[in-house]
């Protein structure tokens, strides 16, 4: 599986079921969103303008897409909505790696540019370093309308692991 | 990694997180538990009529570990307790893949027999049939201290995909 496949098979919209583990108090929590996920062009001015603040070609990019979420958290005072433009940006020495630009990332919210690569099992491993925390996160399809995606937010230094957090994504609108 | 390294980085006590989403009625359960992973002897009794059960030669054995957990479920009346020995049977002709036995299942309380592979990034793929599901689990090292396990149970056609669960388990006895 390459990029292009990943994201075809990941546009639509999504019911999403999250639980974040709060490690070091042993905190549940629990979200339930519905996820978006709309192809954009490449000639996208909001691909082009990603691109440029990291300083590659737009013509590097493939597949960009943008990613919604709106939902409830059984946590704190619960509304949880974000957008955000994602441009998979390939190696081209290796069609099963590659940079994932954002314009807003999960641990903070500002621009972040991950190492992505894709398993011979066609999981998405996605690797983000910021300043002060990483992030690890796996996705794979279990069927073409169930998606699984682990989050992890480590220490920067990459060792202790803060959060844990595990979503089950079934497709809208088709019959499962 | 093979099965032997596998599970000696298994063996242990373990505090566990694990929450379950049940799919067709988006049913978060939190589940807390201490797991214990303890090696065997190839000689076990337990071991040698395990194997002899499913006609295979208990020479064939390794690494095998007896699996007990103990919790707190935040769904109905709330105990989780049980206790499996785990058998390892590698292919012969590929080290990265094999049977493991045991003497009870996760989705039904009988002995099962497994499929598992290791991917090329050592996680623990595990597909188990049984008479009206099948189950999936991938099992992965973060860090020699942190295991994240994910647990599929699908209707026995493999299609649908019944209740989906996440643990994070945490090695006791070490300063993480």
């Amino acid at each position: 599986m390459d990029i292009q496949e990943f994201v075809a098979n990941s546009i639509g919209r999504w019911r999403s079921q999250r639980s974040a583990h709060h490690l070091a108090f042993s905190h549940f929590e629990a979200v339930q969103s519905e996820i978006d996920i709309v192809a954009l062009s490449v000639h996208d001015p909001a691909v082009i303008d990603l691109c440029k603040s990291y300083n590659i070609d737009p013509q590097a990019a493939v597949s960009p897409f943008r990613m919604s979420w709106e939902g409830q958290s059984d946590w704190d005072d619960g509304e949880v909505k974000g957008s955000c433009v994602l441009v998979p940006i390939p190696d081209p020495d290796d069609a099963h790696r590659g940079k994932l630009l954002r314009d807003q990332g999960y641990a903070e919210t500002i621009a972040a540019a991950g190492d992505y690569y894709l398993t011979a099992d066609g999981t998405f491993v996605l690797t983000t370093a910021y300043e002060r925390a990483a992030a690890e996160e796996k996705i794979w399809f279990v069927n073409p309308n169930v998606r699984c995606r682990v989050s992890l937010i480590k220490t920067s230094a990459g060792t202790g692991v803060v959060t844990a957090s595990f979503s089950s994504e079934i497709r809208q609108g088709v019959q499962n």
